[in-house]
């Protein structure tokens, strides 16, 4: 990474904390590797995204939702393949015991943390998944694995929703979930955690219409981060050369991070490679019968989109992250240019002054605001510093209300972006924000 | 269980299943032990609840929300007490390798599995929580668990949330997420499972005001359960005679489930014990500064409110689920009178025939109703067929387009509970169901 990027990276870091978007996970005990906390900006932030995928996914004729549990039978990994083959090979120095990513070093050099030479042990793969035991019985039977993908949450449910959805090809499930991948070099703040939130859905198609289904999610996927307000410079397409064995295309949507360029999205032609294995673990006849085409029977094939729900949100914050007017002291600020809809926070309320007059107007006006919007109410300092502190969390609106409020029955309503303020009627501020930022 | 019941518990888990609320967890592979996973009309149920729910609790002045990850620092549960006292009593039979709930059965009886007499081994503690490794080494200082409670991300986040945000106590901090216990007897449907979700809130106080807050709390949280739609008459009171070493007062709100009466949230006074707990475990001050008393130096008190999400979720089923009509052939009806609110699906669009003619404004209908709404359009069956299996998912409005729209651009909107049928304007529909039902 050049030095402006890590900067640049470290500056979010620092903001994220001190604005109360992100927190480092048991912070108090020194914080536990690689997980966060979304604090209460983030956590709103994070939702907001959330809303705009499962509406954009799922308020559709063709899509429907499911919540399916961490845990899971541990037979769904086998058939997965994730038990033998999600894998990472490492090494022991047999000097200090440092481990290590074998891909990662160079076998033939020193050990890095103690010096000591031909110290390796031969590679060994070690699996990605967490598991744990469940029940009181601590045998084999009883082992069970986090998931590390919510997908094969969809694909077990796929005869269950498609009776009783009463779905007929094509037709998607989709799903927001917690994932767990015990990642051995995570990193990158948000970008690579050992816990994260997978957006995901597969689309389930007649075999052979692959092509025009990923010609139509590669599209509404790539508008939807575009909708998102992301800067379509740093987005980018990467095509997959080397493909699983499980596809037959894959394609991802990448964002120039701080740290480079990372997926994003993932949007995957994996034929019917999991309902085959799926039917052939469980036992189970997991066939379409297709009314379309004489009854025919047979396993559908997939298009798979799945987004980072955390990578997504690193992308956002970065996105909408600048310093503006740097350097002229009476101007600069930092500003979080968050999609008005996006945004924690939809609305600051700032009384002038402290005083019962101006107080009761504004609280008045919160109240009302709050049945729709989650609202900071501010009276701590300037009002040119109030506006400064909503700038940094991004709030669209800064309304005002002043003693002029109290004879016009009007407000100053100070837009984030433009900085311009307009003087609007109290009983037309819910609409007039509406309207104006989209909410 | 009386017989009543245990039909009334078999007709809603086979009524959850059939319309596609909840699904065993991968029931292709014959099920897991007690997790369920949310169906498509389950994960909207189920997210509209958690939506009423961090509106109520923080789209106010005075609490925040976060999102803790749910894997925690190892010492976050030395500190809570959970790692020594989180356990149940268990034995085994010695003959058979049952294993049993010390608590639950008589010891000097014959082993209810084998036969076997005096087979059972001396009782030894169970812990409840989840282990897992984290990193690639696996040594004890990798260890860590699964949240068996929320709570503990708030409370290691107080400073944090407590500085970001600027605040005074009181304060609350708010969360939702999923929690993870090793039960050795679930049960009851989603009554008690291993991996559940909570709604929790700590208010943080003076010490010495705990009682006010204890009111003011059991006031608003009663009312939201009363707000959702539960009947009055299935909610009672309970007040624990015995109390937690760490509470001065703590109140249950229970719900009339087919099971019995059980905990659907608790209201606990838990003074200074976790923040004390964590500023000895931690070496860190956790101390708040009272600028209003002199800058006094205190631990904050906690009042905490504690919702099992999939309770409030098996409430708001057992509430709504109705057999209307009984023995009446044309009219018996299973509805789910779900508040409109927390009903997965808003509105069903139903074109009486299909038709180009019809189906030309119903989808135009559909496609305006669908930016705000979660919508299904239904042309299989007569309408009568279609109203049933709308009234048995909760639909509040059914719409049906006929050959009369087509001349006067108006549609029949049927109400689910009254099953009153009104004739609204094409371009009056949407505003007209958002204020009927308080969509």
């Amino acid at each position: 990474m050049s030095e402006e990027n890590l900067k640049s990276m470290a500056d979010l870091v620092a903001h994220s904390k001190h604005r109360g978007f992100i927190f480092q996970s048991s912070e108090i005990y020194g914080g536990l590797g690689s997980c966060w906390d979304m604090g209460p900006l983030g956590v709103e932030l994070k939702n907001n995204i959330k809303q705009s995928w499962w509406k954009a996914m799922t308020y559709r004729d063709d899509v429907d939702g499911v919540d399916a549990a961490i845990l899971m039978h541990p037979t769904v990994w086998k058939a997965s393949g994730h038990v033998d083959n999600f894998t990472d090979p490492l090494v022991d120095c047999k000097v200090c015991k440092s481990r290590f990513r074998a891909d990662n070093i160079d076998l033939s050099a020193p050990c890095s943390n103690c010096g000591a030479k031909d110290s390796f042990t031969e590679p060994r793969n070690f699996n990605l998944m967490f598991s744990t035991q469940m029940g009181p019985v601590e045998d084999t039977s009883a082992k069970v694995y986090l998931r590390p993908e919510t997908a094969q949450g969809i694909f077990v449910n796929f005869p269950n929703v498609q009776t009783t959805m009463r779905r007929k090809l094509p037709f998607g499930i989709a799903q927001i979930g917690k994932a767990f991948r015990n990642e051995i070099t995570p990193g990158n703040f948000i970008f690579r955690t050992r816990e994260f939130e997978q957006m995901e859905m597969q689309y389930f198609i007649k075999p052979g219409t692959q092509a025009e289904a990923m010609e139509m999610w590669k599209e509404l996927r790539w508008n939807w981060h575009l909708e998102n307000g992301l800067r379509k410079e740093r987005l980018q397409w990467k095509k997959h050369e080397q493909l699983a064995h499980y596809a037959d295309a894959a394609f991802d949507i990448e964002y120039q991070f701080a740290h480079g360029w990372g997926e994003m999205e993932g949007i995957h032609s994996r034929t019917d490679f999991d309902l085959k294995q799926h039917q052939e673990y469980s036992k189970k006849n997991l066939n379409y019968v297709d009314q379309l085409d004489g009854n025919k029977k047979y396993l559908p094939y997939v298009l798979e989109t799945s987004v980072g729900c955390d990578r997504c949100m690193l992308a956002v914050m970065s996105d909408a992250y600048r310093t503006e007017f740097p350097g002229d002291a009476e101007k600069e600020r930092v500003v979080m240019r968050f999609k008005p809809s996006l945004a924690p926070i939809k609305a600051a309320i700032m009384p002038l002054m402290k005083k019962p007059d101006l107080e009761g107007p504004a609280t008045a006006l919160l109240r009302e605001l709050q049945k729709d919007f989650k609202c900071e109410y501010d009276t701590a300092g300037s009002i040119g510093k109030r506006y400064r502190r909503q700038d940094e969390i991004g709030t669209p609106a800064c309304i005002t209300v002043d003693f002029d409020t109290l004879t016009d029955h009007s407000v100053t309503v100070r837009d984030r972006d433009t900085m311009v303020q307009e003087r609007v009627a109290l009983d037309k501020v819910k609409s007039y924000i509406k309207e104006k930022f989209s909410l």
